[in-house]
């Protein structure tokens, strides 16, 4: 393999083994455990699994790997903090979403080519990125598999 | 650039950033403060910052790039689990230990090739090595970057 090619296939293995630790967790989370904050006052589980279910899912646009599948999360889960927004999906129903947007997301990851991946994601135009090529898909894909880490970390603290 | 090396570039940086939001972090907390657990029962911020601290100091010689500075913080914070040692360093002396270990590192990050980065790293063999190319330098530093970030979205809880 070439230099590039490791690079790739250590950024989305590190994607896939985050993503799989985190949906072991869910899966072991019962209905009542999804509503126990991850510490006094903070954010409830269910709140960060539709908060990152939703960041996840607007990588497929933004990577220009496809459309949307559930974008009516972003209301309750981007744009509002947790408990703005009194009616949630059932957990149940947001694993549901968490496991169809991460496995559209692997078919997806494992298509593009290095070249594809340290090519321009779609929010940077192309004459911005003529001076910033660092805004590239693999900028993408480094930021978001940090950004789920970062809730699993506060996740796995939550009273069991 | 190649993209080889736009692909160095956005791992070096996503690494940059995250030590740059975390000693921000530090920067602002009191010594009391780094007393306080990141939830109810859980770490105290203090031992994460020795935890993240040695785990970063560790990486000098696991990328063979240096020796340690400071190897008797792994007793302590990487060992031990916080509380079982009565008497820790002062956050002071961590928070000059973290931004000395973090700057040799940055340093030599910016001198490795996008050849050296994808070599392996000296806990593996050059026989495991050429079996398994995935255990390069590369992978350590994704790993490490989201080591830090899952501790952060935890150190970020603690009550101020």
């Amino acid at each position: 393999m070439t230099s590039e090619q490791l690079m790739v296939t250590a950024a989305i293995n590190s994607w896939k083994t985050t993503v799989g630790r985190a949906s072991k967790v869910f899966s072991n989370l019962t209905e009542d455990q999804f509503l126990q904050p991850v510490a006094p006052g903070r954010n409830r589980i269910i709140y960060l699994l539709g908060h990152l279910t939703a960041v996840h899912d607007a990588m497929l646009p933004l990577l220009g790997v496809g459309e949307r599948l559930h974008p009516e999360l972003d209301e309750i889960f981007i744009k509002n903090p947790d408990r703005a927004i009194a009616s949630l999906p059932a957990a149940d129903t947001l694993k549901t979403y968490w496991n169809e947007v991460n496995d559209v997301l692997w078919k997806r990851f494992e298509e593009l080519s290095a070249e594809q991946w340290v090519a321009r994601h779609t929010a940077v135009s192309e004459e911005d990125f003529a001076k910033e090529p660092g805004r590239n898909r693999f900028n993408v894909l480094l930021g978001r598999t940090n950004h789920m880490a970062f809730h699993m970390g506060q996740i796995i603290l939550a009273p069991k």
